[in-house]
């Protein structure tokens, strides 16, 4: 692939065939087949028809164009995801936090690495990883968190910027409870260092078409109420969004009441100093009282759920259904490094798992548990047009509609080969079977998800939620342009037609 | 590779060079660095030593061997892993459940599945894949359920013996509760069928080396109380081990209640029949009462913990820690397809995250929370040693000791190039980053575990047990013989050695 992709290839207006699957309503899993969708050379979907391309683009006079096609009967376009809270500088703790929980982790995993971020050599090696590999899983929009670092944040969004990665890019503030040699001098120097990095991302990106600046105050218990306000003035007068933490873990409810003792909640504190906007992202959100659902609820502030990271650092489950209920914007985080996996699609299975948990936990409580689980459907609503609507991206990405942008992933699944898969065909003798066998009966390049020809869409995509991986990504796109091909040599050559 | 590999490769006295992991008790992760084992043409372990192949044979006086190295510092042998608990039948369904939870997922979904294996064609393509793919995720040993029909249920057997997976193969066996075309139409044709299976397996390995029939009464509400007695009768008369489930579900319990009025609870249905003997294993265990946990114990019975599974269909979280300190062997399932993955690590993984929503529970319960949650030593040992004292393995398979039999697995993990991760080379203007990133800076064949350089020992085998998939698994041997290569042609390049 070339490099510096996001400004040497040049786009061609292009028309997508094949079967598409989005989720337009979060109840909604639909499906598009022999579809033809026109992509501008901005990126735009143009038009949606059920035509073959030559029929398509008669029908839209469209007289020159390149035609990418799903390569098989188990493959589909489906929207880019969207990891709407992850940790950037947090990645190579991915897997490793021990028994801790989340205040003895910050100490003794995170704020280490986190502080050593003043090498751009180890910001750039990770940083470009994260995002080769958040592409890989199919993620073309992230909302990272650096760390307080201006240097090595910047060089997070120009990483984004030449991979094509949609992202926005929050410098961490925090000025008190972290190591002395991690930390802001002052509510001043947050802001500063955070003016610096939007500067930074502003000459980059001038429209905020890929790369935008988000107003990063860590958590409460990380800000004195100065930080808290400075930021919150700045992120209203620049109208930037805001990300920070809430209701992660009971000890950390605990210190938050201890340092705001004139807060009714954790809520109440950010609302306090007017944190709590329609341009917030709140992570976690795991014990939240109902007066603080109603609260973030009136705000029209965002949650972003972790449930990988919830389990993990046994923070909790999440009652997302409740939050949904009470009409919150519901997205998925992968929150690396407390999660352990840069895949959303992983994120979005533990989804279904943690509603189970919060079913089963309902149930005991004398509550209808069916209610909360949720469906394959609705976790991947909220890994796409849910997680839209977090990062002030709805109308734009996260589904298949004309007027959207263009960031979409071709899923690919193996079909086993059922060459002697038919019934009534079993002629061959018994016995025959104890020689013969050879391990060519596995293609691991693709994936260990295997179809064997009966499955319906919705099963297929059921199958690729439950076991699908990056070898299901062929190919990931964003604003039109394509980011990422399914990788590492070999394994490009399945990925055969463009 | 050669076709029928467990008959024609001839062995030879092989040493095994480099790093060495395992787990010799629950809460020991041994590491033998820069360390040879021998291994005997039969497949035994005859040595293992701190010294380098050339010394360890001079000192045992091995004058013809052949050397198999680890191929780079972040690779590793780890012993095989021990599935407990599958149905290879089952395996299409994997990762379709909808929401249904036992009773109504075996009536929509697995009974249906599982009476097609009528089929000898079906039974053979899917077969073939499951153990194919159980291999390749580095299990070893497995312990199957297949369904009723005995010409399929040998077939499985025949492909694990040609194959060279250890395996416990189980006709299941059910006379009531399931569709009349799929239930044995009496106790006596229970038994018969499990004998024809019995003799197919004696025949093909006469000292059960490698394959093992296994009796099978589904679970209680399957089988009648005839057939639970002829059973048990029968394998006791033949010295055979039993596998069955209990106590999964909430609806099931009541189930087992209503028709067997008789015992205080389901373990005593069992124990009734005098099922609960040491060479019983008991798949998920969720619901335990603590005279249960403490019968269970008497007996000397087996759980296959299946969290994977429990927490896809609602069944509930088993408490482990209480089964361990009841002195019961637990071993991991994968349960396929109740459970969604055929991976042993993927159940490893989730064991540590549904010990954790035990420890939240029992946190909320007032106990304390932190004794409940699994180690990562533990849940390996669980996967390795704990499963083999499961399937009557123990001394045999699950750990690196002289006179174990190599069941094993060479894992490599990825290094991320550090060529410029040396903090103080950061030389490069701060600029250049906007152009030069290609995607070649991830190698998807090596699977999405990255390690930085940094990591001990210790945390190289976390982030395999959280990130680690099939791609991590270079080569697999069973009884010292090798049955599985990373495959799909190209990715066997990366393996060097042999």
């Amino acid at each position: 692939m070339n490099h510096n992709m996001h400004e040497q290839q040049p786009l061609r207006q292009t028309i997508y065939y094949g079967t598409f699957i989005h989720t337009p309503t979060p109840t909604t899993l639909s499906v598009l087949e022999k579809t033809s969708i026109g992509v501008s050379s901005t990126g735009t979907i143009i038009f949606i028809e059920p035509l073959s391309p030559t029929d398509a683009a008669s029908k839209h006079s469209w007289s020159t164009y390149t035609t990418t096609r799903t390569p098989s009967s188990t493959s589909f376009f489906f929207p880019g995801l969207i990891d709407t809270h992850t940790h950037a500088s947090q990645y190579p703790n991915v897997g490793l936090f021990g028994s801790s929980t989340l205040l003895s982790w910050l100490e003794t995993y995170t704020f280490p690495l986190e502080s050593s971020y003043t090498s751009l050599a180890r910001a750039r090696t990770v940083y470009r990883r994260v995002v080769a590999r958040t592409l890989s899983h199919g993620t073309t929009c992230a909302a990272y968190y650096a760390t307080i670092h201006v240097p090595s944040t910047n060089l997070l969004a120009d990483i984004c910027h030449s991979r094509g990665q949609r992202a926005l890019i929050g410098r961490v503030c925090m000025d008190r409870m972290s190591p002395e040699h991690y930390r802001d001098e002052s509510p001043a120097t947050a802001l500063q260092h955070t003016k610096d990095v939007t500067a930074h991302i502003r000459a980059l990106d001038p429209e905020g078409a890929l790369i935008r600046p988000i107003v990063t105050p860590r958590f409460a218990p990380s800000c004195t109420s100065a930080c808290l306000s400075t930021l919150s003035s700045y992120a209203e007068s620049e109208d930037l969004w805001t990300q920070t933490h809430i209701s992660e873990n009971s000890s950390e409810i605990e210190l938050v009441r201890s340092l705001f003792p004139g807060s009714p909640n954790y809520a109440g504190v950010y609302d306090c100093f007017d944190l709590l906007t329609p341009k917030t992202i709140l992570a976690h959100a795991v014990h939240l009282t109902p007066e603080e659902v109603r609260l973030i609820a009136a705000r029209g502030s965002k949650v972003s759920h972790c449930p990988v990271s919830n389990s993990a650092l046994t923070s909790g489950a999440a009652e997302v259904r409740t939050l949904l209920d009470a009409g919150i914007d519901v997205g998925l985080g992968t929150d690396m490094s407390g999660g352990y996996s840069a895949s959303v699609l992983e994120v979005a299975r533990q989804a279904m798992l943690v509603s189970r948990v919060v079913a089963l936990r309902d149930g005991e409580r004398g509550r209808d548990g069916e209610k909360a689980k949720l469906g394959v459907e609705e976790v991947l609503y909220l890994a796409t047009k849910g997680g839209a609507r977090c990062v002030g991206l709805e109308g734009v990405v996260g589904g298949f509609e004309v007027g959207m942008e263009w960031d979409a992933q071709l899923v690919s699944l193996e079909k086993v080969d059922a060459g002697s898969f038919v019934d009534g065909a079993e002629s061959e003798r018994f016995g025959d079977e104890q020689g013969g066998y050879d391990d060519d009966v596995l293609d691991q390049t693709a994936g260990p998800v295997d179809i064997f020809g009966w499955e319906s869409w919705p099963d297929l995509v059921a199958k690729w939620l439950y076991g699908g991986d990056d070898r299901n990504v062929l190919k990931v796109w964003v604003r039109g342009r394509l980011v990422h091909v399914l990788g590492g040599g070999a394994l490009r050559e399945r990925v055969e037609n463009d």
